[in-house]
């Protein structure tokens, strides 16, 4: 690549207007909008469907050509000086948790809107096509996993696989994508297997690192691993009055000490390992009968691979040792190894934060995002911004507005960048 | 009472049939049979109602006069010399738990029916009408709490109190009782008032210490006292990839701490202090999310007043001291102190155990029983008979024939002893 001869004059970076992000930051957020603040807009509801058409909008007001693929995934282009070349793709997600933020994937999309918008001011049209993208259903909160539709798009997962879950209330993700693209029949649907020639994305950091550091852009160094597992503690029911402590097999009494054991296990000093336990159940879960099973999950992550290795193949013998009179059993659901974006575009970003003097310093992502399935078929890389006490899938989730600004214009001026030099 | 010149004949428990009482105990498990042994007799239920026309024509057969209450308590009557004395009563429920034993609660009854049956072979009519009880809705596990009928019966609560409790389904005891009562117009009708001369109740005793002891009964010194507290434990929701160990506020976390040092706390080498977390509910409980809230219920029972007072009212500070970094609040919902039975019903037991033959110890009750209502309106004891492995509310509660003989028998002796001298 050669990247730095092109970069960091700021000729991009001076059209992006941090107003007029923040104002359709907070239009898009009256898609669901919730009484404290926060939005409602879960993956392919009606919220999504006029927030949808509301970026359709404004789109085609600055000239790009809308289109869509067969899992929802929405594309905005705008058309660069050699358009048969593989586009450069920047954007997020609009879908929320249910109880979800302003910022959380809307700021990505937007941020992604505010840099074509620059470029286009800037006069200059770019070698290659450049893309808005808003995936589909990044959350998972209504349709389990999330990140559906990056995974279809990237061919990890077929599309047939997610046609057939289902939300809470039995509705398909077929009959909720067919109910969507029949309301914007005026798109145009692309085929699946285009492979872009690059992507970026902009999200907040939803960790206080950055706040604290006092940093206005993170740059992604990568995604930590996850390994999840689900941790069954078989005792026996008993009468809360009669059995004595000595005869109990109680399960409640013999998972807390496993996950003390666990607790202890996975400390690290340097506070880097992302241990939970946020799923707790309990059976029968009646106050006065001893309990006879309790299911737990594991979510352990960790940016680096042998740690996560090592800890996570931890986990069962540690289980089973602590689990005093109670039988145990583990079994681990998920392994997604750690993964790092290229150092040919983080170093790209942080040249061009560097020129536009906006204070940034590397980060690791605990999160997972759509640049995780991205990652795996082209050069990918990730801009956090600080968002306030750390706070996201939360109706609190707040960022500053020079933060929003600062970390589009440097992805305003790394896509420029990307487009007419990779 | 002049009880001692009475006794310890056996003429009545030579009448005692343990064989009738065995086949009368398999024939009612018939309904709400389960498929592993057990029972589904919950209260007021279509299988409860069927059993109770089972009872009354088994009464009927032997010239007993049943009769029932607002509340559903079924009285079957054998008049006695002077019908217009109190009488005195033994039974004790047929209700059973959803996934419940044959002989929780319907030992009781069909043991004292098997008692009047001996008495009334015996030939000689007590001076005092000798009444078998089935209390309503011992169990509470359809419609919470227990011990309704005998509530109601001794004016612990009043009818009009528990005629809107509902079930899960939300059916009130109301139209179930006006269904059970409608179906059974053969049943004369009483009022509530009756002071009774005297009640006796022998059950199961839902632990292991007679069987351990190799004892066929437990003469019951009372019931231990029992305190319920509730604990809601508030952290934060945070994200379980982004927020680091140092900046949560794990509510889970927090409240396995509170639980442990609960257990320290309550720790009591002698093995006598009854304390259960039987409860424990997570929010939001999702595997990726730091949990904002777990709310859980302690279980506290000991048979000293002092004890109990002590180490529930030290209850709070503990949770206080153990909150790490959340907020936290506990709520005692009941308090019930211990009761002693009078000495002289368990002095007349014993005697009557000791001039059969029968082994006996003194127990204590770790369950509480309708016999807790009655203790309080007239003289009352309790008899206990081992249960294999101590195991109750379960499918696999077992009793042997020969314990159950040996208890009935006496019953049978306390009954027509009681029902001359009291």
């Amino acid at each position: 690549m050669a990247h730095q001869a092109l970069i960091a004059k700021g000729d991009i970076a001076k059209h992006v207007s941090g107003a007029r992000l923040w104002n359709r930051l907070m239009e898009l957020a009256q898609f669901g909008a919730l009484p404290k603040g926060g939005v409602n807009r879960q993956a392919l509801s009606g919220e999504e469907i006029a927030a949808r058409a509301c970026l359709v909008r404004w789109a085609k007001t600055i000239g790009l050509e809308p289109s869509t693929d067969a899992a929802a995934n929405l594309f905005l282009s705008y058309r660069g000086k050699e358009p048969a070349l593989p586009p450069v793709l920047i954007g997020s997600h609009i879908d929320s948790q249910p109880t979800g933020g302003k910022f959380d994937g809307a700021l990505g999309v937007l941020a992604a809107l505010e840099s074509v918008e620059a470029i286009i001011a800037n006069r200059v049209r770019p070698r290659r096509t450049v893309e808005i993208v808003a995936w589909m259903n990044e959350e998972g909160s209504r349709f389990a996993p999330g990140m559906m539709g990056s995974a279809v798009f990237s061919g990890a997962r077929k599309l047939s696989d997610i046609l057939t879950v289902r939300d809470a209330a039995g509705v398909s993700v077929e009959s909720e994508l067919h109910r969507l693209l029949t309301a914007e029949p005026q798109l145009r649907q692309r085929p699946f297997g285009m492979k872009p020639a690059a992507f970026l994305e902009i999200h907040i950091e939803q960790g206080p690192v950055l706040e604290n550091k006092n940093k206005s852009v993170g740059i992604v160094t990568g995604i930590q691993g996850k390994r999840t597992f689900r941790v069954q503690v078989d005792g026996e029911e008993a009468h809360a009055g009669t059995s004595p402590r000595i005869a109990r097999r109680d399960a409640l009494v013999a998972a807390i000490d496993v996950v003390h054991a666990l607790q202890n296990a996975m400390w690290d000093p340097e506070d880097v390992v992302r241990f939970t336990v946020g799923m707790f159940n309990v059976t029968p879960n009646a106050p006065s009968v001893v309990p006879a099973r309790v299911v737990f999950s594991i979510d352990l992550r960790h940016p680096d691979v042998a740690t996560l290795r090592k800890l996570g193949d931890a986990i069962p013998e540690v289980c089973q040792a602590a689990r005093v009179r109670c039988d145990i059993s583990v079994k681990e659901l998920l392994h997604d190894p750690p993964l790092e974006f290229p150092k040919s575009i983080r170093h790209m970003i942080q040249s061009v934060a560097q020129a536009l003097g906006v204070s940034w310093m590397n980060i690791a992502s605990g999160a997972g995002h759509d640049a995780r399935y991205l990652h795996y078929v082209c050069p990918t890389g990730m801009i956090f911004i600080p968002c306030r006490n750390g706070i996201s899938h939360n109706e609190a989730e707040s960022v500053q507005e020079t933060h929003a600004a600062d970390g589009t214009r440097v992805l305003a001026e790394a896509t420029f960048t990307l487009a007419n030099t990779i």
